[in-house]
């Protein structure tokens, strides 16, 4: 069997060197090329000394890049993406955007929080936005993928069975969110240095997060109505992770025991999604390095409220492993192909 | 002046031994006696080696602790402070209680979250509950102080500007904290051994913590009506600090500039309530070692609500601090005395 | 191709547990059975949550573990082995032992450090020390493979190629080690309780650690003479990794370039052995969840030094993944089978 | 009494904030300006919220500085300091520099390892290294105090009883020392960005670190003649605090009696230097947030040598508290006054 031949434009920031770290095992996909403004003519091991003798790929442009390929990933800041998207397609190749162009149905909703309009507005009819457990049967549909941002993916795997079911009401629903280090960025800054960092922890962006639309537009997709979010991530002094508590109002009459078989039922057969046994607590320490999502539910019956804990690791099933699985379920392979490494213990 | 003699019991313990850390700096105070069950007969120091020359104590019984001090600070399971408090009683010493036996007025709250009722109900009637900035003047009243829980601190003095000048609803409120390791206390578990809890993140006991009847009695109480809340810790992978955000929904009309007016006014003369700039995010980092409660207020007029966030040291204003704190207004001090030393930067 | 049948004895250790995820994902094996005196009768992943879906073994007893598999994985406090090694043989089943108890070829050495005889002295002539990329031959002619201890693998590979070519003396060898956490083991103690351990650095068990006449044994081996060293380990506050620097005398006259060219050669065809660029540093973080050994030279000429600095992930090249090695070479897999997966970036 | 008025030239770098945040609890000075070139106009909390309320001095220039100042504190990249030197020697007020640029008595050295000759040679016959322990009479003959470097304080505490007493030898001696990230100073860089700092260790500039001749100074000068050192500096993982494992060959017939006994008998009246009992390690968690340095002795009379462990928070006794330290004796005040606090023990 031919290896699909993957490229990877950005693949000296944490996201993009995760898909090189990931692909390396793939047994069905080559990495192609890679590309990096930063760094062009370079080897990607020079920045990665740990992807010595594994990934010593020459930098090359984005231009070559697309190219060489058949599937590309695109991990660019946002406004990046929709030039690229416009030579993949002309070129009839795969782009799985890990960037936040191609995440949004509604471009006054992505203008109003990115503060810019589409530079390519005819594109995006060709997008798809492919958070698989939720919108499996898009991906194969798509020309190209916007892989769902790291929040998004915790917060909608929480909520999806309890709201999809009826059992919570759309109203009230509060998110806080803690995601690890890497979440923001290679780029050393005095908020991310390590002094400043470590031994701290605060909230940021309270309110004004630009993944709250997005997921506003998957929780309002699978309630059938518009849901309004209050969404705070804090900065974890961890290097992985994303812990998400929702806190959820449960509808009268709505039992601890409705809730659970939903959610049992709804993940069963997910390769990727796990529920904790009751009493015990989704802990990010149990999906490092792999491409799980572990879920708890919690009740606060006195306030009729449930509680729901989702973990990711925010660089895997929060970015380049599920860019991987969407690579997978659109070119046929088995959706866990090259993603079943078992997580970090310690 | 004749220094207060301060005897701690408990003295191994973290809160304990940051008792012990602050008393060695405080002017008016002489640790003139401290015990130990678990090492009776050692010295602190061997127990606590960065104490060495500093605090030298032999540790002895709690007997010994009553017999040779003024004020007798406990810092014990639950259950173990009501026959101490009969003895200081009967001295005539004031206990300042660290545990939870002595921070509810309510029998039944207690029992019901803490399972046992109280040994000794008539000491309750000597007992305040002295959080100094919403009760300074409960404290020169009382015989026994109940110090209050680490969490509690940060919230009520987090959610008591609003509730007080009625600018938030008492329905709705939810409060996310996290607190660092220290809050687990000296003995080593499972959950707290390092590689465990390096690189780790989850909540725990999501709705059942035992600090929940607390917070409602005091935010309660400031409301002039039943408040019912939901609380849900999280294990922060650092030493010292409390992180409270907290989501509360506005009453109608309630504007962003009333609100920050009345949290300026409330701690305009709060020696240890520090508010942030708007914009700016409380941050545990700039309280550790200290006893100052940094507090921020953000809006989601989306959804009408506001959110607050607050950050102790768990060990001085969550604990130590506070009790050195209630002992200096107690006695006459400056509230300060002892306590103004700089938060540790990094 | 059959699998072959892989049993772990002490799979809820550190070790153990690591070698079960490691197995995982190796082709050609199989985890038939796992054992655990602490948690016979649970299952795997009850004890490790990151393990659900992937290892859900009960655990077993050790018998059954011998009954059921082809090849043994020993991960016991030392004294334990002997007497599996002896039931391993008359089965003719393959023991690898990550103890100590089949390390050492001078019981005289081995009873002078661990402080007990052998049991079974006659069982020590179907044991071989099977570090790889020094013993390679040894492998194949083991019915008991010793499994090197995780700082004797990073100093005997950082010290072989200067020793074997003469371009160091073989007295005044000073090695500084520092290890992870991990390497304590699973057992929660007050040193390695999160807050004693986070922010906190030191030298344990200087010149008295039992790993000093495991490299004794294979410096002089290598030397064709007797070298002792000086070695003081240190405990890290990271989960994974060890960063051994020693400190050599060069012999006169030999030069930078001789030394580099020593290195280069020797590990040139070796498939986990990582020469650092000259200028760079091995860094523990290049190395995490993988079986590499990185090396990098470093030249204090004013004093005619060598200063060479190494550094594994403690629990695989240090522990299991060495183990599996072995295993495969044995086998007549290839060498790097199920161990090829990139280091973890971050 | 009046308050000595200090200032801070470089109150922004993490040694002069630690300066500021020592100082306001020193009784006798009290901080009368501060100066950043970076931060100029701004006031010092809100470049570090956590000094808010507590020292929110506007940060001016650095002629603002030594005009308003008894004492100058500098704090600054080396080759600043001089010209700094040249202005406060002739408004005769005395420069405590934090910088390199008076640390050596030879400028041959100095220019050596700094690559500049100095630019006020004549200045330095006013200029003493002050290392209380070592040279407390010097304090009081300087009128330009080269305050001594972290990595130097650590080493020479830890190796000044054995060599004054001739108890090693001075050939051989290897220093293996480790410190936190704040040694690397406030400026974001990728070596210090958190995920790459976080779970990561390894040496840096083995072999060349600037402070090699300070070190060779002091212990020369200690021992009398001539000695060379082998200096290897690690990144540790922590925030704050320098351990330093020194390796030394003890001098035939030496006894362990001996070595004790002189390094009780040095720092037995030394209020800032303290002996771990035997079979205790230094840890730098014991020092934290303190003027200590903890020492600890240890035996590896396999191959005669002694190894001492040697801990300081490299910011106080590395920096800021020794240079605080210095100051007292200058003036006259107790040597411990305003550095008294007991360590942070978690």
């Amino acid at each position: 069997m031919n290896k699909v031949k993957a490229g990877i434009i950005g693949a000296t920031g944490y996201a993009g060197v995760e898909l090189v770290r990931l692909l390396t095992s793939h047994p069905y996909a080559e990495i192609a090329a890679v590309s990096s403004v930063s760094y062009d003519g370079k080897k990607l091991s020079e920045v990665y000394p740990n992807l010595k003798k594994i990934a010593d790929h020459e930098l090359e442009n984005a231009d070559a890049v697309i190219e060489k390929c058949d599937v590309i990933f695109a991990s660019l800041p946002h406004g990046l993406s929709e030039p690229l998207a416009e030579q993949c397609l002309a070129k009839g190749k795969l782009l799985i955007d890990l960037g936040a162009d191609f995440r949004m149905y509604d471009e006054e909703a992505y203008s109003a929080w990115y503060k810019r309009p589409y530079s390519h507005p005819e594109l995006h009819k060709y997008a798809k936005y492919c958070l698989p457990e939720l919108y499996r049967d898009d991906v194969k549909k798509a020309k190209i993928i916007g892989n769902p941002g790291c929040y998004p993916t915790s917060v909608a795997l929480a909520c999806a069975p309890a709201l999809k079911n009826g059992l919570v009401k759309t109203e009230g629903i509060i998110i806080d969110s803690k995601s690890g280090v890497t979440g923001a960025g290679r780029n050393p800054t005095q908020g991310t240095h390590y002094p400043d960092t470590n031994e701290a922890f605060s909230a940021y962006k309270a309110g004004e997060h630009r993944h709250t639309p997005e997921i506003e537009q998957t929780l309002s997709d699978i309630a059938g109505s518009e849901v309004k979010i209050t969404f705070v991530p804090h900065l974890l002094p961890v290097n992985r992770g994303i812990e998400s508590t929702v806190y959820l109002n449960l509808c009268d009459g709505v039992t601890k025991e409705q809730v659970v078989e939903a959610y049992e039922k709804a993940y069963a057969d997910e390769l990727f999604v796990r529920m904790e046994p009751l009493g015990s607590y989704a802990n990010i320490k149990n999906v490092r390095m792999s491409n799980y999502c572990d879920i708890s539910l919690h009740f606060d019956m006195r306030n009729n409220r449930l509680i729901v804990c989702s973990v990711i690791d925010n660089m895997v099933k929060g970015a380049a492993g599920q860019a991987i699985q969407n690579m997978n379920i659109y070119f046929g392979y088995d959706e866990g192909t090259g993603l079943m490494m078992a997580p970090q213990e310690f």
